[in-house]
């Protein structure tokens, strides 16, 4: 399996864990928006990764913001494949260019 | 090819394109601190996406983040490869979990 | 008028004007996910303006944020004096250090 | 003085206090990245309460956010008259609906 769908299936099995002993069981009873927020502070930490131009550190942010990504994707019954399915929509109909000109 | 990789590999055949034709050229000339913006401003998407329980939104935004995520990793000269490395190396000295609460 | 309080009035007394002439107007339009999702754009442009060390930028975008989260209190039916009693109930208490750092 | 400016006049006077008692001199001695992330953090956490609509924790977090903001001022070596500058600046000249267009 691919890393991304097996870090995402991981974190569907383990939602069901104990919260005092997994960070993905306790951040899935915190709820929606704590999970939204980690994704936010993640993606800050991306931001201030890549300002710094620290490659270690953009490697690292990133992973962090893949694994609040999942997190997030599973808690709304998502996968990774419908991210994929909606980047070959793009690229299929008329280029990702121009989606990507459109969606931003 | 995965679609992300996949993704990444048209990213960096784009870089080198016309930037009055082309959306990453155009991002990718006006250099890492637009290119950081736009990653954080896609995070803040999904975390309304996801506050707003819009799961065709969370898709959609997600995309665009996988999509900059991607344009960063390409500047830097990284690919998700270096992202999924991150993860297994994580899961494999003392498993995912712990390496989470720690980073986070 | 101390500035920012005129600035908030001023956006209240916008709120109902054409959106097709007022920025407030239109950004009120578009309800709250919108004006909320333009506050986490300019704060992410503080951040890179921040990280660039641009003091220019810096204050630029701090007028930004500032003016989007003024649209945000307006839109909530606060002011920035409830911000302001907030920060003195802080201070008052036990310092304003000990309430941040419990806030953080 | 008005709150905002007592609170960076507190925050400069605290730069140069012991970081294993002060807030404010801690995240000093940390330098600017770590003031620009919490900076993107809190006002990740105002994004979360406008979209929650919880007005108690909108009051909460912008106060935060006002608090990290003067920190960052602070550690550039401006104040809210910069910023209050800024805005009157765009006012005088040709309303603040048109710059604010301009700038976002």
């Amino acid at each position: 399996m691919e890393r991304f769908d097996q870090l995402l299936a991981t974190i569907i099995e383990r939602r069901a864990a104990d919260p005092s002993v997994s960070y993905v069981a306790k951040l899935t009873a915190k709820g929606r928006a704590k999970m939204a927020q980690k994704l936010g502070e993640e993606a800050v930490e991306v931001v201030i990764a890549a300002m710094a131009d620290n490659r270690e550190e953009i490697v690292s942010e990133s992973a962090d913001l893949m694994f609040h990504l999942a997190l997030l994707l599973a808690d709304a019954g998502l996968s990774f494949d419908d991210v994929r399915a909606e980047l070959a929509r793009r690229e299929g109909t008329s280029g990702i260019e121009e989606k990507a000109k459109r969606a931003t």
